[in-house]
C-alpha cells in the first residue's frame, strides 16, 4: 500500500540519494522531496554537476589527488615545497589540511587505508607510487597524516615499513625523514572526556611551554 | 589557498548539495566525494534521476498529491472510502500516513502551511480548492491532520473557519464533520520528558480503557 503512493520517479531519486553515506530513508526522501518541490532548473542544475564530475575530474598523476588538470594545482605550484610530501588517506584530509593553511609543501593521496576485511591491501593503495615517488625524485621529509583509527595507523606503520626498506637500495643520506602528525587532546575538549589511549600519547609527547 | 585545491566541477557540486535542507559545507563534501569516488555509471542514474522528477511527476487535479497519473493512485481507487478527506501539509506527511497502514479514505494535501513571515497566506495553499470539494462532492468527515505547531495549529483553526463559513450556503447535513489527529504522548515517552502543553492535551482526551 506505501510503495503505491509514492510515484516511481520519485522512488527511483529515493533509492539513489540512499546510497549517500549516512543517508537513510527518511533523510532520502526529505532531500528528493525538496527537490521536487523546488524549480526544475534548480534541479537540472544539481543533475548537471553530478553528470559533469566524471568528465572534468580524473587523478593527478603526480600526487592522486582529484583534479581537472595534471599536474594538479598544488603539484604545480613552484612556490610549495616539493620535497615535503604529506600522505593522506583521501581529498577530504588533504581540504582539511589545506584549510588549516598549516602545510606549504606537497601531498601524497592514497584514496583509502589498508583494510582487509574490504579487500583493500596496499596493491589498491598509491602506495607503491609514494615509494617509486621517493625514489625517483628528491623528498626530505615523508608526513604520515593518516587517521589515527586503527586502519588509519595499519596503513601508516605499512608505509613506514616500504619506506625503510628502501633503505637497500637509496644511500642513507637519500632518505626522507619520516613524521606522524601529533597525537594529543583536540581543541576544546575536555580533559575529563579524553579516552586513555589519547591521554597516553598526548603524555609522552607533552611539549615544554615554560621558559628556556 | 583552500578554494584552488577544489577542482571547480567538484566545488560547483558541492554549492549545488549545500541546498539540500540541513546540509552544510561539510556534509556536502561527503556526498560530493561520496560521488566522484564512485562509479560514473552510478553517477549518471542519480543525475538522470533528478533530471527526470519534475518531468514526470505533477500533481493530482483532485488531492494535489505529487502523482505521476491525475488523478493519483489513492484517488483512482474505488475501493477506498472518498467521503473522508484528511488534510495534510505536504506529501511526506501523506507518506508517513499510508505508511501507518491506519487511513483509508482519501487526502487533500496542502503543500504548505500558513506562515505570514514567510509570505505563505491562504491563497499559497490549497485551502480554496479544499473548500471547493467539499462544496461539490459529498465529503462526510474532514481530518485536520497538520502537524501540532504553531503554524500547524494556525492552519487549523483557518481551515474550520473556512470550512464552517460553508454553511451559509450548504444545508446543514451536507457540512462535513470535523475532526483533528490526536495530541499525546507519542508512544516510548516517558511522562517525565513530555511538555506541559501535550501533557495537559493528553490528559484533557484520556480515554476509557477499563472494563465497559
Amino acid at each position: 500500500m506505501q510503495v503505491k503512493v509514492i510515484p516511481p520517479a520519485l522512488e527511483r531519486l529515493i533509492r539513489n540519494l540512499q546510497r549517500f553515506p549516512g543517508v537513510g530513508e527518511k533523510t532520502a526522501t526529505r532531500y528528493a522531496l525538496y527537490i521536487l518541490r523546488g524549480e526544475e532548473a534548480v534541479a537540472l542544475e544539481l543533475s548537471g554537476a553530478i553528470a559533469e564530475l566524471h568528465k572534468r575530474i580524473s587523478y593527478c598523476s603526480a600526487c592522486y589527488a582529484f583534479s581537472e588538470t595534471d599536474p594538479c594545482p598544488v603539484c604545480a605550484d613552484s612556490r610549495r615545497n616539493h620535497e615535503t610530501v604529506c600522505v593522506v588517506e583521501g581529498p577530504g584530509d588533504m581540504l582539511a589540511m589545506e584549510a588549516s593553511g598549516a602545510y606549504r609543501g606537497v601531498y601524497h593521496v592514497l584514496q583509502g587505508v589498508l583494510s582487509p576485511q574490504e579487500g583493500i591491501g596496499p596493491d589498491e593503495l598509491r602506495i607503491r607510487e609514494l615509494v617509486e615517488r621517493i625514489e625517483k625524485s628528491p623528498v626530505s621529509e615523508v608526513v604520515i597524516a593518516t587517521s589515527s583509527t586503527a586502519a588509519g595507523e595499519a596503513t601508516c606503520a605499512y608505509i613506514i615499513s616500504r619506506i625503510q626498506a628502501l633503505g637497500e637500495r637509496l644511500t642513507p643520506s637519500k632518505l626522507p625523514v619520516i613524521t606522524r602528525l601529533a597525537c594529543g587532546i583536540p581543541m576544546g575538549m575536555d580533559v575529563k572526556y579524553a579516552d586513555a589511549i589519547t591521554l597516553k600519547r598526548a603524555m609522552e609527547h607533552r611539549f615544554n611551554c615554560g621558559k628556556p
